[in-house]
């Protein structure tokens, strides 16, 4: 059942990262009424171990830096919803931003601001196994496969990584790559060939998964020793990351050939009313850190401003 | 004398705002050898009473938000040098940076982040007498003249708040204005014809000042009172910035219309090898803010890095 909400919302920021809570700060001292919808205050940038590089307030950890600039937000008025957009449509001037849990807002302005998410394979299962031995963050979840069958699928540093710490856990780590040889750095690739723990499992793919309450198995693209299926408990899906925008389907938003949002200076898109800003856009030089995206969410406010001006 | 300075340096940044600090902080984790020259640490950034939008250190003052940045920025490395940058040659593909104090510095790549100075009126006599009476900042220097007979050349807000503010100290203030009305807001205008001790002086502007150690009287362009002459003690000039890129005059810098630095996307200029960022440039969609500077620095690093690598 769908929850209207009723209360007059000029500017909805959808991400709760360096853009989305840089933005609700300039909106919030236009006076430009804002609501900030995410699970995930901080976004990306909460999850790194420590921040050097940001300006007078490194060296601190993410997830502290994340929280100071959430407090300072809400401290002007912002109100941080804990809730994931699903969908939105674009109905005249304004639009209907629907929620996972249900909620509907209504509003003048747009600013999407969701970063960038794990990339899925796409696959026959990913969605219904995910979370159930289908994952994508072996640092996070990794704990769960003590002693059990793993894999990781993909070829770059994260993979490699991911595999290696799955080796101190799990019983054996299947190591899954569709190419005959690693792109992740020497050291790396050495320490894999080094670890008894650890089979490589090159030139094939996973072109399924198969489990009922949980994984069970894959479905291999080429035979190995004999079968297309190879039995696993957890598996981790590295490949990589993409932008996260999935909520705007419904809209024919501009995206450039590496499907990052196309912006102008002013952060606007191609779509009359949204703006974007942060990991999600081409902007900055297409150089995504924590600045340029706080930089950018300040940006999109301003020109927000002036949009709503114009009335 | 120039006193020639021997050591090699990748990247020589030019002023210690939000931009060449972040410049610097960007650059030495590039391992990019930079020398930030400036007088000045922060830069307008440092004036600021109250910095309250900055994401995680706010709030803080611009003194301190400034000194904790070039703390960080020394930390990776950088070396602040106490000095201004007179002027800029470029040799084949190299620069050469004379200080003010006369040292020479040889570098492969410029930042160009010198941000803006105080419009100055470029008269008869301003130069000499800057700082012997003719003076930009009446909240700096106003104290210099009590009970005295002042003056503040401007009709903007910031003529107006410096016209209220010396009443309280001087025995006189002239604001003189070349049209018949102030541009300031009405709270401003208001108080200003309330004041008995501020006497407005429109339809006029100064051409000339006089005066042998210091200020004496100004030049007026159209009779006053039966006389072109004013006898003043100290005279404030509030007509704004513009920026400050004097030592960029024997370059052929391309600048749009308002005088601003064109930028690219990656900060670069029309010169090769030059970059620029903050408050000096036309990027970040003119939106001036220390974010805005602070990315832009940062951008202008990452391009820099590109750059140098490359050979």
């Amino acid at each position: 059942m769908i929850q209207k909400e009723n209360k007059k919302i000029k500017l909805v920021i959808i991400g709760a990262g360096p853009a989305g809570l840089t933005a609700s700060i300039y909106a919030s001292r236009y006076a430009i009424s804002n609501i900030v919808i995410s699970k995930d205050i901080g976004g990306q940038a909460s999850e790194s171990f420590k921040i050097e590089n940001f300006p007078a307030s490194a060296p601190i950890s993410g997830f502290d830096w994340s929280q100071k600039v959430a407090e300072q937000a809400k401290g002007f008025g912002a109100e941080i919803i804990n809730d994931n957009v699903k969908s939105v449509e674009k109905t005249g001037d304004e639009f209907k931003i629907l929620t996972e849990a249900g909620r509907e807002f209504t509003s003048n302005a747009l600013l999407v601001a969701s970063g960038m998410e794990r990339r899925k394979l796409k696959i026959k299962g990913e969605k219904e196994l995910s979370g159930k031995g289908v994952a994508y963050c072996a640092t996070c979840d990794g704990i769960f496969f003590k002693d059990k069958i793993t894999a990781v699928i993909g070829g770059g540093n994260s993979a490699a990584v991911s595999a290696l710490y799955l080796a101190d856990i799990a019983k054996k780590v299947y190591l899954i790559h569709r190419r005959s040889n690693l792109r992740a750095e020497e050291t790396w690739q050495k320490k894999i060939a080094d670890n008894p723990k650890i089979e490589t499992v090159f030139n094939n793919s996973v072109e399924e998964f198969l489990g009922n309450e949980k994984l069970e198995k894959v479905v291999l693209k080429n035979e190995y020793n004999g079968s297309k299926e190879l039995y696993i408990d957890g598996i981790f899906i590295e490949i990589g990351y993409v932008p996260a925008d999935g909520m705007l389907e419904k809209l024919n938003i501009k995206k450039d050939n590496r499907d990052y949002i196309e912006v102008a200076s002013d952060m606007s898109t191609n779509i009359e009313g949204i703006w974007a800003a942060g990991d999600i856009t081409n902007g900055s030089n297409n150089f995504h850190q924590i600045i340029t995206a706080c930089s950018e969410g300040a940006i999109a406010a301003n020109s927000i401003h002036e949009f709503l001006k114009k009335g």
